[in-house]
């Protein structure tokens, strides 16, 4: 019987920067009473790893450029909060009906550049997404695995709206230790057929399951993954990212 | 401690026009010892759903259209296959390099109207998708419900590409009994600041959780989640659809 089990990681405090965030995960792991073990995932949201990194800015400390202003006034905006989408992005993907939807500096693209401004500490803050979410997501998984011993991976996940479909749902943004792609082709169906275009982004369906359990208000920013056999992998989540010119919608 | 935990439902044979799929699952759910209770949630993917509803087509049995015929001379296709899109298709979304993504009748955006050629009976089989994946999931609801006497809900799921990023991911495509979004605006977070833009899409979720052990040739057809909370619902999945008119990329 092939299963997967998704544990709440809970109890973790406000962060704060300098915060040592693998003590607090583990804390929290050990509050589970899960031991954790060799193939354990724990999935991480990036706003705990945005705050234990000072990426929070006061918004009092931006001045917005020409740009920014114009677009704030033409959808009604917070000047400086737009001056810090714009900050973090290299193209703008589509600008319409009070949206931005942006590539980044790495490559993601999607809303507002991934700034938030909810859950950060007060009304004057936003929380930007993570220099290098691998190299968080790396450097979690090695303090895990000093403090537990076991061979395990991590991922680093952002909350993203997507076209065509409403709602939002969890996604990766950074990965230590798997692959989070799972590539089918030159494998056959049940038919004995070959599976041509078969490309599963296995980090995002890990992320999305977690997603699950990290609704935002609860206080759970991690989940522990049990069960799901990842392929090692030393890369980076950019894989994910659909090349520009492969891509009919940028 | 919160956790969610997700079985495959294996052993399940191939399935034929006119089969018992509640029979069929049940059996699955029945081999894995698994006893369904209040809460639990079914998710199962079209395919085997599709052709229990004689959902397959033979591709010699098809005329192409004119436009069929252009568009596969074009993009080196076969006109029957492209013709059984467009029979599916009220809106070309994008047709570029190859890739015809297009809006179904019901208004689900996908690649090739969900015209799956993998996973057929044989190569000159396509399977099409459940005319509405919303009566499928309430009949399986209904017979799962009959048989065990537990309020479980259904998803039904497809595996469907997205802008940006790459990698396919299962999604939601009809539903019974449980709500697919979880609205949370109108509700705090962790610094007492109202949520303005937090709606999950928690289907989807769910679905590509339940995807990570629905890997193509592995025979899972179907999973059994346990463990996540969801609000009653008798509504459809099109709630998932985003309208027309909010789409930036349509």
């Amino acid at each position: 019987m092939r299963s997967i089990t998704l544990t709440a990681i809970e109890g973790i405090p406000m962060v704060n920067a300098g915060d040592d965030l693998v003590r607090l995960l583990a804390d929290g792991i050990d509050r589970s009473e899960l031991r954790p073990q060799d193939r354990d995932i724990l999935v991480v949201c990036q706003k705990i790893i945005s705050k234990a990194e000072g990426r929070v800015v006061n918004l009092g400390d931006i001045e917005p450029s020409e740009f920014a202003k114009n677009l704030a006034k033409r959808w009604e905006k917070d000047p400086r909060a737009v001056e810090l989408v714009l900050r973090q992005t290299s193209r703008i993907v589509r600008n319409d009906r009070g949206v931005i939807i942006v590539e980044t500096g790495p490559g993601w693209v999607c809303a507002n550049a991934g700034v938030d401004e909810s859950n950060s500490l007060s009304d004057d803050r936003a929380i930007l997404l993570p220099v290098d979410p691998d190299a968080s997501a790396a450097r979690i998984r090695a303090g895990l695995m000093k403090r537990y011993g076991a061979d395990m991976a991590v991922l680093v996940t952002d909350t993203f709206g997507r076209p065509w479909r409403d709602g939002l749902t969890e996604i990766c943004l950074g990965i230590a230790g798997m692959n989070p792609i799972l590539d089918l082709r030159g494998t056959t169906d049940l038919g004995g057929r070959e599976l041509h275009h078969t490309v599963v982004a296995v980090a995002d369906e890990l992320a999305a399951a977690a997603g699950l359990l990290m609704e935002k208000a609860a206080g759970v920013p991690a989940v522990l993954v049990r069960g799901y056999t990842y392929q090692p992998f030393d890369g980076s989540a950019k894989v994910l990212i659909r090349p520009a010119e492969a891509d009919l919608f940028r």
